[in-house]
């Protein structure tokens, strides 16, 4: 009975994500998901990424949490548009929660939408909110054997980020180990290794969105 | 319906964990189930718990992930029997998971037992698993503003242990602040600082443990 129930609502969410694809692609709208666990630095790198976004891309942010604004408002101090989601008890974003945001001014004149989902390794992994990539971010305080605990959203992931690379050497994580793990539940995925405190490693992330921006562009500014 | 179909699941889970509740206090046995962030530290404070237990309180672990043994394999090492829980696609130990145990070999002439929840700061906090105590871990590099993002689990712990202050400076955490955020959500709250790596500050939880094992063990014992 449980399982019936599971499948009713996440089948019902699927018909939601769909619906929010079907914007985001019409609008050529790369959006990505970002999961990790609370304090593995998500918000972090969407700061960064604002950063670099500025004069390049034109970016917003959804971000998720059980409870305040926190994040929102670092968010909009690094200079994109973002909308604080409070989810109440809930452990994870829905796609409905996504889908009462696309038609937002925020987010209308948009190439790229950052969702960082709440803190939390498992059920977030579970929910498609219609976005193009998951990307699953593991920080080094972590440790590395975490793809092997909590395969379900590596599997789902296209990338790990590898988070808090400045941290290297505090504990045992060994960053070709954790590689190695995620590859062992999830052979496609790929990984970049970065510090938001530093700074290294950025380019590799940056690489990666740019390059899926490119695919994601309407044909009409491919061609202009 | 979703809310009456929780209530359904939670009404019935307090059933399990009053029994559950009913066989530990028979037996004098203190059960505290620790809670926290993936990579909190929640299986390094068991390992350190259990080198404190020799020779002064029998002890046991049970302890839960998605996937693998690695922890109770690593909890073994350390000197007390430890029963792994694989909850698959479950993010949290529910109290079936542990009335399935309790009345195994490795429980039955046991003082104090260790329930490692898996690693999740949302949805364990709403299972009550029949423990005697919640302990929420909260380390160092996740930030002291997780209190606040998720009050949920702060409200019920009698415990808050703030895990690897050997990283202390590495980021902005403010054990302080992390103390006062706790206290703004959950104003009853104790608070230990630890770390498991320099084992600095455990005998905080441990006089901590010890008071409560006092208090638990069966009156006969007490009075000889």
């Amino acid at each position: 009975m449980k399982i019936t129930y599971e499948n009713k609502v996440l089948s019902k969410n699927d018909r939601i994500a769909a619906e929010v694809r079907r914007h985001l692609t019409a609008r050529g709208i790369f959006a990505v998901n970002l999961i990790g666990s609370p304090g593995s630095g998500k918000t972090s790198l969407v700061e960064r990424t604002a950063a670099w976004c500025h004069g390049r891309v034109a970016a917003a942010a959804l971000t998720g949490d059980q409870a305040t604004c926190h994040d929102a408002d670092r968010i909009e101090r690094s200079g994109i548009p973002a909308i604080q989601i409070t989810t109440g008890n809930e452990c994870h974003l829905n796609a409905q929660r996504i889908l009462d945001c696309v038609a937002r001014d925020e987010l209308w004149d948009i190439e790229l939408l950052l969702i960082e989902n709440v803190g939390n390794l498992i059920c977030p992994a579970a929910y498609d909110l219609g976005e193009a990539s998951k990307v699953a971010i593991l920080s080094v305080p972590e440790g590395d054997d975490k793809p092997l605990k909590y395969p379900g959203l590596f599997k789902r992931a296209d990338l790990m980020v590898i988070s808090k690379i400045d941290l290297l050497g505090s504990n045992d994580f060994e960053a070709d180990r954790a590689e190695a793990n995620a590859r062992e539940v999830a052979p496609h995925i790929e990984v970049v290794r970065l510090s938001c405190r530093t700074g290294e490693g950025l380019e590799g992330w940056t690489r990666w969105l740019a390059s899926q921006l490119v695919q994601t562009a309407p044909l009409t500014a491919r061609q202009a």
